[in-house]
């Protein structure tokens, strides 16, 4: 059997190579030119190459990167990928000297490190998306401490609280979302190089080093891991896919809230698509596209880790090239999500008549009627509620908002009780009022005043860290960017 | 509260309205022009719209279509969608009597149209990669015929059989995932127009007619599910997943088959990425492009399905623009693994050295030669089941192949049965051949090649079945695409 | 290396073959006792093996069956599955001659054929519950053929229809799964043996028999697919899978049509959990349980789907004892939920109260005002929306329904069109009641009565489709087991 | 309309009341003891009711539960649900003073306590679990740590390592994945109690006191998010899904290293199913049940966490009793991997033979000749790589191991550099020695002896950081336990 075929294959070709390349053009380009510089600094500072082969490199490296037009490259088939572009185009204009680059590392080990490089910068853009969703959250719920809301359990009304409360319980699920995607993103911050193909290599790199320059956090220990283990990926997806999934739900219970009527949201006119004959009709769209862009995200997250299923545990394309760049489309659909989200949220604002017209309509403040004759009037739990129901059921027969119900009340208080009641017309509007419904909830968690600026204080403490840790990053970043930048350049100038 | 802002917020502008309105130049601008010329002809035909009033329309929306560069077009916010924008064009050019092309239709019923238009493209397009890689599978499949193969169970080599007859049992997968696809793809050919909004329209509209010049089989019947029901995305997108899970495990043999030390599969060098300074290392890595290539679609596909979960069934853009976009990624990489794969298998070939190693070693014939004992020496089970072990026992310890152990067989009969075999060293080889084997094996779905001829034929009527429905599809959507051209034409002229 | 470990290893006896085996005894056993007595009168029927011979190990089986207590059985590692012993226990009692019974068969063929035969009587069931499900729907919609609901799009108020026109949506959605789950059923219905190993039997076997005394449409062709190919599961969860996401969507509704402020639809005090205290207070609570079950098996079937993912074509665990009996879990959710729809949708009515105080808060009927003054006061497009606009902002700021609104139409038409409209008021009235919008809605697939009527037909016709394919299906299996029963019978007289 | 029917409705009571009733003895009636124990501690300690009020449903409390026999009580419908029956029994007993259990407390509250209990047992159940794999792996490394194995890059072998070297990579993903769930198990430990219904209660519980008791970490703030947030169970099943994806790659390799073929992994007869005729047939099942037991785990967290999707942002039966009881047969599933992987990786061993033949086969040392030719004979890289590649056709055309290969590479020295080779036989033997090449690789990560003994230091050290928290989790709750118990016995005796 005789094989005169030649590789590519034009279908491949068409099918994966090209594809591939468009896709290191626009998100890995950058990346392999500083591993590049940073693997020359370091062989040179290791003593594998010389001061002078080092220098020859550096400025060959300097001038292809001068000269290369990127965007007007077309994948011809010629070099199998642009790492092999790049590395013939270094051994074309410097001859064999050229080769020595690649000594000790591999395209394996460089593959992760520049997916890893990629989802930092990512992954750290979304992260900060997330912080400033949750400012805007904190502001918010500050803004709207005392705005009174209807809360819902099981899709009915169920108590008053507040909107800064409600607010509050998202705040807290971002903030351990933050610190989900925060411990994801430790873990992408392991650099791979010095792994080589497989086992590191017999020459004496500096793997601590690599890591340093190129702004990781420290190496990835276990080489085979390096370029076998996935985890970075999954870990961040998942993580991602959790924030999507639970905005999901706050963007759920937004579209009901604004639901014609319920009215309890306001969506304001710039954000409401509306119909010029139904002057009634407002549209609040953004909620559904924030609904379905969360869900496409979910869906992106799923997919990229669902790929790794069944795969082995060796270094694999499932885990490289094109997958990496399909993953890309969730931080997109994801970032609009946030922007969207950022800006939706402070720009709404709480309908006061209908939440007070279905606070009176659904009668949710009965129960701390109940309390109150427990605590009042000394009546066992039982009598309590029968009295409560009792009332209740007469204004609703009377569509009468519970408030207004006083005479009802003292009439089941007497027929309950066999006397009339001690609370007098006022102290029972109170009780049933939804400001002191709320105000009486002051345990540590609940909606009263001070226990919501209590919990406002633990929040900005929690996001002061989850920003800290994220400019601590930026700064490690920033830092190897510029200490990789002048050991290049003090190569090209020796 | 006085609300002062005005639509549409430009954060909302820029993370929903333009990318959606890129997304509709690129996928839908076409298919609304033709679902504006074909409600015109109707407005017209059923006497809704004048003759000049039509003509007027017509002349319009031509010249419109014909100034327009869709290309150069960018998102303004001026008008909410593209719809709009045309809309307005229209109206300003020809005044009110613009506004009637919309009589008796929404953006409702045209966008579902306009998805299912594009769906029908893209699904009868993948449809034909399929069958196209049917056809390989066939004339594959035909080839190699009479090729041995080791086949597995439990990953553990178990019996031979034939290339042919394995590549069969992938051809009846394929052919019914093409007729879940031809299946899939009814649904979406059923036309909403003429649901208007909701609920049809108090026009005399005629969906009938509408159905018949845009290509659909019929209109879709319920007004309300026209607007709120997905199943047609759902379907077809279930319908294609599997279609790429099932490949994944063809492509997932072809891994192991090909690997180093199994051999099985040949994959020629114009599919081989290879090393220049380890000339036995192949790596086909077309394999691992075709495996997460799979697996990536199979993921989008599942976003799609999934972003339908726990929504209303009602309008709603959880089944629209973006979502409907997002979903044609998927169309993207599944085409791409149907073309690489079309052309994977007819260029590979089985390793007939490799084959034949490994049937030895592994003994995989043994189970007939105690068939044989059975039918011919008049053993019964267990004791032809004795013969046969020990048999293997002894060639495998003495690393023969098990057509050279006849001395051994001889030995274990006489010690198990006290007699010698009737069993000539001739019959004993052609019993433990492979080629036996298979020959043997002439039931109905067996490999023989009796057997294999025949299922051959039924493949080929099957394929000819799938072939013959694409292609009356393919005719009446150029049919109507006739049809459609000329009635508006007639408008035009008349 | 000595190996003197013996099978099985404690874990493994208790992680994997014990929980295996105690899955077989309620879900296979008895469809094993089916396969073994149909391959026996097989084997005697092509003359594999003698009268006699069928007979002893026929009286043997029936025997066994008749003294082996199932429920009794504990796994005891002795025989390594459920299926060995059965098979030593032949052996013992019968010798040598009981090892007959499994000539030209594998435990490959039989188990798939072992899960198909479960799949076919759970697939069945559920299309059965589905079938149950329809036609409660249908029974409701033709009671509500003339109940008006207000119609949501975007989660607002959009038109008037009927709650029978909407029901109609949802049938046509399940009858199209029907025929899915129909579809998918025909692949399960295809019966493996004969496939034996994988390349069939050097045996005569007649597979077509096995299939015909099995109750399976036909013999699955190719062998090596009877062990390998898994299309027959993810075809068929596939098909499951939607009916749960759509049936998904409908709850959603329900959901939201009973949430306290809608009100639309009224669930019965028997499906509603109450609160003592707040009597005003219904917890729809079967609607969420509803949906989530819902998802439950939406997530069932995805994770049989998804364990296929990335497994060999070939015979494999992955698709078989245990990921055979973890997916019938799916089944018991999904005919919970079949069960409780079919009981919830009849049992609930249209709050017709609040319907109408929905329809005239949100002025639904407006645009047929429009459409009105188009046909019947020759106003253009635009004029007429004008007119109702201003209409529509009056008799809101106003708070008056519609309807109420003549004075207010007159007034806007008059300032518009510089003429008093000649539309009275009874015109105008009956132009914006909802009963004559539904009305008017006469094309194929609205709401008008006639309309509907024919819908209803076309439905019922369908309906009969699905059930007599059902009827088939049940008749021709059950023929078979009174086949397999008398053929069986005979053996044990002859 | 008069609504007359009574809850609950038949099947109602069938589909839903009666399996959750049968789920919670099952899962949850142990730890609702718990709570009402520890509520009515706090009660009685911050004085909400008095020593004597405690005594008596203490008193009644340990009555009932002494004389209750969960196993026996078959559900009615004459309670809603387990807590009613209790809280009615409570009643029942001792009057309207039995409802004083109830004060400021809330089913609501209750069961996101009783599930996160659930959790925590069953979550620190599987990570124990884990930390045993762990110790498996970390052991087994250990022993192998100089065991050469053939490293495979894209399915192909690439270059030699050691199982211990492998194995290290799976230890440190399975650390970073029991960090993952340490993280998670931490939301987990955020008790909802104090929080009632939605908004805390209006008498001064003490919520810190009700996580101390119950052996929580803490309260969770938020009362709305107390009963909302559903991040602790996605974020649990996460990171159980994650597990299992990165234990299924392994498994996958498993799989090929154990086939026949390949024969890398020594699985033992204790784990082999054999045949009884096909001696040389070893079907390592284990391997396979492994890994769909895997995919299943994943495919029931996925439903978990994707049940959630779209669910609004309250308390809804979407995240509580049925789902979270299906969810816990991911736990079931997972268990059973990692028992059967702890006792499956030691038992397993390296074909010393198999792993020769192959590195021989493959000439996978062949790279190390090429450095070694660049460091020890002043080559570059282009020269060394062409003699190398030179020597390895050679041999490989020849079918020799490299290692007998000093001639065919005298003679591409020779022919390449015009000179013969400095290096003698005995250097040529030693560079391409797969012991030099794996020696060699002693940086950081990599497989020599020094630098694994290092890992696993590094290893040991983080294993004990999670045992440790793991047994400083437990301590809390063995403290939390003995804190309850004296204190409600203290409540008996006062």
């Amino acid at each position: 059997m005789t094989d005169t075929s030649t590789f590519p294959d034009p279908v491949y070709r068409d099918t994966v190579l090209a594809p591939l390349f468009e896709g290191v053009k626009m998100h890995h380009a950058r990346h392999m030119g500083q591993i590049n510089r940073a693997h020359l600094v370091m062989l040179g500072e290791v003593g594998i190459l010389s001061p002078e082969h080092c220098r020859a490199i550096a400025r060959t490296l300097a001038a292809i990167e001068a000269e290369i037009d990127l965007a007007a490259l077309n994948y011809t088939g010629e070099h199998e990928d642009y790492f092999f572009l790049i590395e013939a185009e270094l051994k074309h204009r410097l001859g064999d000297p050229g080769g020595a680059l690649h000594t000790a590392r591999s395209r394996n080990d460089m593959d992760h490190t520049l997916f890893k490089l990629a989802l930092m910068d990512k992954g750290n853009a979304l992260l900060a998306g997330l912080c400033g969703l949750i400012d805007a959250l904190l502001t918010t719920a500050r803004r709207e401490r005392d705005t009174l809301i209807v809360a819902y359990t099981h899709g009915q009304p169920a108590q008053p609280s507040t909107f800064g409360h409600y607010l509050s319980a998202m705040i807290e699920v971002m903030q351990r979302d933050g610190e989900r995607l925060e411990q994801a993103l430790k873990t992408v911050e392991l650099c791979p190089m010095g792994a080589a193909a497989i086992t590191t290599s017999g020459f004496p790199v500096d793997r601590a080093r690599m890591a340093e320059l190129l702004g990781f956090r420290e190496p990835l220990l276990n080489s085979y891991g390096c370029i076998a283990s996935v985890d970075y990926i999954t870990g961040l997806y998942s993580a991602i896919k959790l924030v999507f999934l639970h905005l999901g739900r706050l963007v759920q219970d937004f579209a009901f809230w604004s639901a014609f009527e319920v009215g309890q949201l306001y969506v304001p006119n710039s954000l409401v698509q509306i119909s010029s004959i139904m002057p009634q009709k407002r549209n609040p769209v953004p909620i559904e596209h924030l609904r379905h862009l969360s869900s496409v995200t979910v869906g992106r997250c799923d997919m990229v880790v669902n790929t790794m299923h069944n795969t082995p545990f060796t270094d694999m394309n499932d885990s490289e090239g094109e997958v990496q760049q399909a993953g890309y489309a969730a931080f997109d659909s994801g970032n609009r999500v946030l922007a969207l989200l950022t800006r939706f949220v402070p720009a709404c604002s709480i309908n006061a008549d209908r939440v007070r017209a279905n606070t009176d309509a659904a009668c949710i403040t009965i129960t701390e009627l109940a309390d109150t004759l427990v605590r009042d009037e000394g009546l066992s739990f039982r009598q309590a509620h029968e009295v409560a129901a009792k009332t209740a059921r007469a204004v609703i027969s009377d569509r009468q908002p519970l408030s207004e119900g006083y005479t009802a009340f003292a009439a089941a208080f007497q027929s309950g009780e066999g006397r009339a009641p001690q609370i007098a017309e006022g102290q029972f509007r109170t009780a049933v009022a939804p400001e002191s419904f709320v105000a009486r909830r002051d345990r540590p968690g609940g909606p009263a005043p001070a226990a919501l600026e209590h919990a406002f204080e633990t929040y900005g403490q929690a996001h002061d860290t989850l920003l800290s840790a994220a400019a601590q990053r930026d700064r490690r970043r920033a830092d190897a960017a510029r200490d990789l930048s002048s050991a290049f350049a003090a190569l090209l100038e020796d």
